[in-house]
């Protein structure tokens, strides 16, 4: 099955590469944006999670660049705001215990899941993406060392490829629910 | 800010512990929640997850409520559907490579974030859970030493906490958003 039926926040949601230049997040659609990443579930609640902000020509989207593979370096100038995703993996000093830290991951990919709803929901896009220094940007934020930064979500309005530099890809395709999707043993197709 | 300006599938968004035990999932409805998972993205749409698929009264749910803690087995036997979330954790035998295998565990979250978004979009509600013996779960269905079973997603409908005798809890608070999401260095509120 295409994604035909699912709800269009889910349906109609893909990782575009051309994002245009002009526009422009309110402050407001930020907080928004960041409230439903708050918003998120997690393990025992412990929202182990936390996010640098950074919006198309200021200090922090500038430094976050600045640690961008040379593949994303390019479409990544173009978007409107870009949300580094971090989580915690280890004991903070003041930490006598640290419940469900081994779900702290997977509970970062969900902040991210709901962000991108959010935005979809405003008409805007999302386009996660791994290619830069996690190191170089943990060093030039300060990133605790028993934190881990996972992503960076990129967002903003598609733009017009026909007017940019940007080579779009196509839409990805994705594994047959039979081989994703068990029932009774691993590996036995849910039917 | 609480939830109230979020679109309605993430600010109705939470997790029950009283489900209607007379609620059944049609096929459709159960394999629908799971191409919203199946069309989750991923880091170089690797797609590292599986899921173990049990409805109310079958095989599969069956075995997996035998893995329950104490304090799950109660409200999780009136769920419609429970999807146990794995992910791979290592090269398998015949990988030559594992590119991004460091996000899997990460990706995994965002699939059940996105099921959990269908969900709401068809009136259903979903409890995600950890509270089961993890390795008694691996054991039971044989999922492979390089994959991790990481939560239970228990979905249905609400039920009416008058007839439960299970205790229904409050909905959970948040941080605030000065405390999760930083600007120009880490802890530096975000404005």
């Amino acid at each position: 099955m295409p994604h035909d039926e699912l709800t269009p926040y889910l349906r109609d949601r893909w990782s575009p590469r051309v994002f245009d230049p002009t526009h422009e997040l309110a402050d407001d659609e930020l907080r928004l944006l960041l409230q439903a990443a708050r918003w998120s579930p997690s393990a025992g609640n412990t929202q182990r999670w936390a996010f640098l902000v950074g919006r198309r020509g200021d200090a922090t989207f500038t430094t976050i660049q600045e640690q961008l593979s040379k593949g994303n370096a390019g479409w990544v100038a173009n978007v409107s705001a870009v949300v580094v995703v971090c989580f915690q993996t280890g004991a903070a000093p003041e930490d006598q215990e640290t419940p469900y830290l081994d779900l702290a991951e997977y509970d970062a990919g969900q902040t991210a899941a709901h962000l991108t709803v959010q935005a979809a929901s405003m008409g805007l896009h999302v386009h996660q993406f791994a290619g830069f220094d996690h190191e170089g940007v943990a060093a030039a934020f300060g990133v605790p060392d028993h934190w881990r930064v996972a992503t960076g979500v990129a967002i903003g309005r598609v733009g017009d490829p026909a007017t940019s530099e940007v080579h779009e890809k196509k839409r990805s395709e994705r594994k047959p629910l039979e081989e994703i999707a068990y029932a009774g043993s691993w590996g036995t197709p849910f039917a």
